[in-house]
């Protein structure tokens, strides 16, 4: 049900019965690599196009999050998804080949979120009894469309960030055991006037705050009643400029408290890392907390987390055409 | 709650308290046009691009759908929008400028559809108060992303459809006076092997007839129940597929029983339209319905309506890379 202005409370508490987190080679050589269900070591995955290898791994993150949970894609009512590609032919592919009823969503790298949190209320509310809900990204694809074919060579600038080679998906139940989605918070778009689209931290890191202030006041809680607070894709950047927007508006938060995935995706030993901000992309924050953090709270280590997914809402066209970058992101809140 | 396997039942039967549709000067030539209630006759609305006039036609909609619900944008709670744009930045842009917590869609043609239904969810569980749900599409914006730019002259072959210059957009409510709610169904992906993106109505035809199937099986119904079943965007040449593939069903629907929105559009008498198969677009199936159909219900000439709304989930690279078209139909009922 609807808590305060923005937020939802999930009161029977849908369980996160299966998920995954399959990843690319540059993944593979991350800091996550351990918790991947699946690693491919080529970044075509056999495929002719980089958007077939995307969806494949797409495919193959949605089945096997089925597969861990124990079911078939027939026991399953609703997918949920939504990727980077014009027209999130990735997902809509994908929906093709799982033959699942099908909600197209598009929240650019909060789509993770967004489709846990639309998932969650689908399944708490009665409305079915298995959802899934997956997103995916792959980095020659994205580099392709939104900036320069990798094949340029273009430079980058430090405040630039590597978009994810992977995808992520959950199933969601009404009941069984693991991890639970107690909350989510859907957020407004932030638009701060930002235009340049190799800075994507700094312009997302407003929405990040406006969504966490947003979570704080609809349940009246404050952030250290979790865990851990895990953002998306701010990259190194994003993530310090939203420590200090949080610490103006007077939210205090430990360093050790505060995860933020494209920050920490990579190691700083991998190539043109210490160059950059970071990871991004749908697949970023989707792997790292479907795979990682999701096994740490059934490991015991984590009870409450909080994961923000921020999203930069632009097309090229709207930066050809000198629109600065709206952006936006969804909370959840994850329990075990 | 469920219904079958992918139907949706709304028990508290959320209303649709206030209607929108704003269109071009296409439109305004059309068979509908007294139903709208904003009519543009400049194609740009005085913007400099079309992916900017198509973005204000998405706001007015909103705009007017908020003031005729009699209420404020700070009364919503969620706005859900999706358009054939890439990166949806229609609706992105347009949640900018509102400023009401935002969930992007995408499906296509099938997203007007695919809002209300998951608007109608929201409501009627207690997810929110007031729920906004819109789409838009427009013309030249969408020849010059799926096709050719416009002043190429390209010819267009009989199959072809006229992409709408429009935007609809609804408001529900729990409470209320007006056209309610009642049920949906979401659809699979099907694709039957087409791949010419100027034969859509032919591709999503047999979606749509999966969707009506899904529907009845569902509810243990049959179509005569409906005082007139609608679907999006078939066109002239979709909706006869349509009507035969339902015979061949053994589904038989009287001729005046069910009407295409993107077949009777526009008039026989408008330029060009003699020639192609009809009109298509997000915007097609929402403004015929958000305007028209229920501006019949509000005068008592109809009780119970099926609207079955169709997408294309192709993009341009997926043609390119030679995928065939998935398409999607979503069906929702609204009674008064």
């Amino acid at each position: 049900m609807l808590q305060g202005y923005q937020s939802w409370v999930f009161e029977n508490k849908p369980v996160i019965i299966g998920s995954s987190a399959v990843g690319g080679p540059f993944e593979a050589q991350g800091n996550y690599a351990a918790d991947f269900d699946i690693l491919h070591d080529d970044l075509w995955l056999g495929e002719d196009s980089f958007e077939k290898a995307e969806k494949k791994m797409l495919e193959q993150a949605c089945e096997k999050a089925i597969k861990k949970a124990g079911l078939k894609k027939e026991d399953i009512q609703f997918f949920l998804s939504g990727d980077l590609i014009n027209q999130i032919i990735a997902s809509s592919f994908t929906a093709r080949t799982l033959g699942i009823p099908y909600l197209g969503i598009y929240g650019a790298c909060s789509s993770a979120m967004e489709g846990l949190a639309l998932a969650a209320m689908i399944v708490d509310s009665g409305f079915a009894r298995y959802a899934l809900a997956g997103t995916s990204s792959h980095n020659a694809a994205s580099e392709k469309q939104y900036r320069y074919p990798t094949e340029y060579g273009a430079q980058k600038p430090p405040t630039a960030q590597w978009t994810v080679t992977g995808a992520g998906a959950v199933v969601l139940g009404r009941e069984g055991d693991g991890p639970r989605v107690t909350s989510a918070t859907i957020g407004r778009v932030v638009d701060m006037g930002i235009s340049d689209p190799f800075n994507m931290g700094a312009a997302m890191a407003p929405a990040a705050v406006d969504t966490i202030e947003a979570h704080m006041r609809d349940f009246n809680v404050d952030l250290m009643q979790y865990d851990l607070v895990i953002t998306g894709d701010l990259g190194k950047i994003g993530r310090s400029i939203t420590k200090d927007l949080l610490k103006k508006h007077g939210i205090d938060i430990p360093e050790d408290r505060y995860i933020d995935c494209g920050a920490t995706m990579y190691k700083e030993s991998q190539p043109l890392i210490p160059l950059i901000a970071g990871a991004s992309g749908c697949a970023c924050v989707a792997t790292v907390v479907y795979g990682h953090f999701l096994n740490r709270m059934r490991k015991g280590e984590l009870k409450r987390i909080l994961v923000i997914a921020t999203g930069a809402l632009l097309s090229p066209m709207s930066y050809q055409q000198k629109e600065t970058i709206p952006c936006i992101a969804h909370a959840v809140s994850i329990e075990i």
